[in-house]
């Protein structure tokens, strides 16, 4: 039986999502917990591989995450969270499980991927949000030009060969991706990107947050961030920003699937800010 | 001369505020930052020690933490902020630093302490909130009674004995305090206390949390704090709650001293909760 897992982690503690021989992974903590709950006896059927919508980097959170996995057992949806949240650290919970069709896949079924950017500002750090938003030190009194970074962010949206804010280890097959929307929401001293599209490269949001950081400390006209986009070239774009604020914040998948909204007010960021996705 | 210090930190990496001989308390590692900062030329005038308003426990975390140290050599007050704040780790921060008057005691001139306590409820805990939020497993559309819990609150007010509330390790030479007040506000799946009072026992918001958390839960009924209260007797209040989700926000000071404000909007917790103090 094919089930759906949604869950949330804090990427601070592990070398990303995908499965490292080290093992110091979101995959490999989620695997092995699962592994552990269904127990000894199946043995046979294992190990547990799962199969996720957002491969996560290392640093990288997520609120809205969606995997799924073929059991070889039986067990009631709330047992699936309940038992296996059991096994994982506070770092890692499961929200919700549910049988899926064997048709369903967490990763080829997904059509849009949501990421939140939470970005702290100003002359001191906060310590409570280490590893938990980005920062940058401004000056007292000074804060980002949200209207040129709103204005920047218009060449962007649409189908486009996002090449230049590709990592070099990107493994997509292709460059062209589509975005739908990329929101700026400024509560000073927080700065929220929301940005949401059908697929996304290898640090191309963090990419696309360094650009817009250069746009909105006036480093660079907003004009600028299109010729960024179509220069096609890594190397005139801004350097990949920090892991730490960015947050996978859900997946969409066809109504059909009938997969649970992500229990976002269960994070720390504005609610009134992550919905409606 | 005299410098006051605001300040923020992460309580869940140390053991609590007050020097000990394994250096991991904040105290420790604030005198320390500031000796490195002094520097070696001034090495007779060493090590620094630092006075506070609100001797914080094992991972209890502060976002209005005030200090005060004598300090040898003389600076001005941003490179007291920036210099100090070089020397160190991201789970403290300092806000601002500024010259008082000999007279200043951060301890003794403060009049008013504010505690906030965050709490998470829900089937599931919360991964980006571990350390920072208390949590309390409730089923799924199951929330506190928080109107027992308010009505519960009303005893508190005003000057008591609150020996039921205070730790075997309280070194307070009374038990007895002023609360001014007591805000239960909830934003499921987040609860929020704020308590003020004119100073507190060790463990006491910790124990009045575990009391309330019984009341809300329907295990003991509102009239229960006042029999509680009354007792003066330890062993019959609820069990210590954890310090996860306890935050010193706020000291107050006579006007004269000209004491800023706490630097609460870098906090992850809701501003419009928070303020004014």
């Amino acid at each position: 039986m094919r089930i759906a897992l949604g869950l949330q982690y804090d990427g601070s503690p592990y070398s990303g999502w995908q499965s490292q021989l080290s093992k110091n992974t979101v995959q490999d903590v989620l695997e092995k917990a699962i592994t552990d709950f269904i127990g000894s006896k199946d043995l046979l059927a294992l190990p547990i591989r799962v199969v996720t919508a957002g491969r996560t980097d290392t640093g990288v959170h997520a609120l809205g995450q969606v995997v799924h996995f073929d059991a070889p057992v039986e067990r009631e949806s709330f047992s699936w969270v309940r038992g296996v949240n059991a096994f994982l650290p506070d770092s890692i919970v499961i929200n919700w499980a549910k049988p899926v069709s064997g048709e369903f896949s967490a990763r080829f079924s997904a059509f849009e991927r949501t990421y939140i950017y939470a970005l702290h500002a100003g002359p001191c750090r906060s310590p409570m949000s280490a590893l938990r938003a980005g920062y940058v030190m401004l000056p007292e009194a000074r804060w980002f030009d949200i209207e040129a970074m709103q204005l920047a962010a218009e060449c962007l949206i649409g189908e486009h060969d996002f090449t230049s804010f590709r990592s070099a280890e990107c493994q997509s097959k292709s460059p062209v991706k589509t975005l739908y929307a990329c929101e700026i929401v400024s509560q000073a001293p927080w700065l929220y990107f929301k940005i949401r599209g059908n697929a996304f490269l290898h640090h191309m949001v963090r990419n696309l947050i360094g650009c817009f950081l250069a746009v909105g400390t006036g480093k660079q006209t907003s004009e600028w961030m299109k010729v960024v986009l179509d220069a096609r070239d890594r190397s005139i774009a801004a350097p990949t920003f920090s892991p730490d604020g960015l947050y996978l914040t859900k997946i969409a998948y066809p109504a059909e699937f009938a997969i649970p909204e992500p229990a976002l007010q269960n994070s720390w960021l504005p609610y009134s800010l992550l919905g409606p996705h």
